[in-house]
């Protein structure tokens, strides 16, 4: 197996790129303590989403790790997750974006955000902002009390943590750098994205 | 403020309707213990649709009751919840849909489904499959253990039990009563949707 692509996604930004069926994805925290937003559409049929709301059902956690499938609003698998040396995801939350600055935390100026990070890197591949669903938050440390109530607290990952998924069909995906200090531990930083597999 | 319309949405079937900003949505449980699938779109465009995950953002919590306000993916206020006599609905699920029974179930065979039930109610309306987002189930008691996996139960909904929403918006609006069983206390059972508000 060989490296085919490695993008280092700098801080407050994002990439968009395609995968083949039975491609690895590796996301890789290089500083630690750092979100990752991952989207994927099927590359044949963009009009097929990677769903939260699949993947939550068929999986019966909101925690999400190494043996979990990914699904789409088809309920086709996109993803498995092949190795995760963290163990906490967020499949909850939307992407950050201008308006939830504003809502949660009163910035009216602009701010970068994985929303528009996600915009702007899936939009060459004909994908809206209109369309982007709820992302799975790599490393993101979301707990839910049993009153209801989300908690956020600093990520768990390390330098060099990661979430390896395999590709079960072709698809295009968005990787963002979160872009918000609080679920960062404070400083928003970058994020390391490596696709392997075969090569012919 | 009169009764606009009213609807008796028939087990394992659903409805769709427009709402206009200002007007008030009230989902019925009849006979009590009653999941009911709630969707949204906006009237003027369509592509902007209610998001589980900005309105869980938001609200920090996922039991969305009395005081909340549901989120558009371009977080606008869709609805606000003013009214809700029980307080546990689930915000993680996507809609049951055929291939969620056989995934969940080993169901090969037709099953009715949220899923089919929405698409067809919606369908009028221009909305196709493919864009319904993951669903308000109001009165499912979805409980989240520390470990994050998910726990089904009994709705708490009595018969009458309601929730009251007032429209922010000019909506599209679909509802579907809940076809899996066993979110339903084994037994799929109707739901009653009324709206009302000012008669010019």
């Amino acid at each position: 197996m060989a490296i085919i692509a490695r993008y280092h996604v700098e801080a407050q930004t994002g990439v968009g790129f395609r995968l083949q069926q039975g491609q690895f994805l590796t996301i890789i925290d290089p500083q630690g303590e750092q979100v990752a937003d991952l989207v994927a559409f099927g590359a044949v049929n963009t009009t097929e989403w990677l769903s939260s709301g699949r993947s939550i059902d068929y999986s019966e956690t909101i925690y999400l790790t190494t043996g979990h499938v990914l699904y789409s609003n088809r309920s086709s698998p996109m993803f498995t997750i092949v190795e995760d040396t963290v163990g906490k995801h967020d499949f909850l939350f939307a992407a950050c974006s201008p308006e939830s600055f504003w809502i949660l935390d009163g910035i009216q100026g602009y701010h970068p955000s994985c929303f528009e990070n996600l915009e702007k890197s899936l939009g060459p591949f004909g994908i809206t902002g209109d369309r982007l669903p709820t992302p799975f938050n790599l490393f993101m440390n979301a707990s839910v009390l049993p009153s209801g109530q989300i908690k956020i607290a600093p990520p768990l990952s390390q330098p060099g943590s990661i979430v390896r998924l395999r590709a079960e069909m072709d698809l295009v995906v968005g990787v963002s750098a979160c872009s918000t200090e609080a679920c960062n531990n404070g400083t928003c930083k970058p994020i390391d994205v490596e696709i392997s597999g075969e090569t012919s």
